[in-house]
């Protein structure tokens, strides 16, 4: 028995307000459930990103429908990855200029693939990187 | 622009050898790359589940053909969701009792989908949830 794929991936960022601004206008996703100050969630392909305040989650006791949700809520620099098009990296490049996103760091693997790493508000490192890396073929 | 999906996932886990045991034998994914005491890495579907020890990689300093890898390293109970199939769900259920993984919680959602989730063995809430959960058609 496997999984079929990781459905939900989190990022931990007090200040939702400003997490939600650079999901959106930086990394392009659209929030479809916004419950602050606990959490706003994003679309992105076949998962969703959650993006969670660690000071509710990591206290609060949430029941739906008779089950409770378990706490979590993670503290300092997390890591996210996102994919994207060969073809459109250094266009990505150019957004993150354009928008005044600073980018602390870019990488050519040896294995093939690039990165481009920049940071949240929550100075979690968000990457966009090229599906070659882990050597899957573009779509 | 937006990504065409997520690409990596992150666990933080400082005890790897014991992630490892987690997540191989109880999630069922297959470890890939594994550089201890940093990192051990997994395929799950068309993504990466990366699974770090904090401890190396928020202090160290890694280049990469010229680039640096940005640090990063989360503290705290962090959390997952991977995808499984509806009609595999009874079986995930079986699975884990088998295996002695204690069940902190089950949720029916309202909306739909169903979610059992437990601990790895760094606390993180790691959830097994069926794809109706955030509306998604089963594969």
């Amino acid at each position: 028995m496997q999984p079929q794929a990781v459905l939900e991936t989190v990022v931990y960022c007090p200040d939702l307000a400003a997490g939600e601004a650079f999901y959106r206008d930086v990394v392009g996703l659209v929030a479809f459930t916004r419950m602050p100050p606990r959490h706003i969630f994003f679309r992105c392909g076949e998962g969703v990103l959650l993006m969670f305040n660690p000071d509710v989650t990591s206290t609060e006791r949430v029941a739906v429908a008779g089950g409770l949700i378990p706490r979590h809520g993670g503290r300092g620099q997390g890591h996210v990855a996102f994919r994207v098009a060969a073809s459109s990296i250094q266009g990505w490049r150019e957004r993150l200029k354009a928008l005044g996103v600073a980018i602390e760091s870019e990488v050519r693997w040896p294995q093939g693939g690039e990165s481009i790493y920049v940071r949240d508000p929550a100075g979690n490192s968000v990457e966009f990187a090229t599906a070659a890396l882990w050597g899957l073929a573009e779509w």
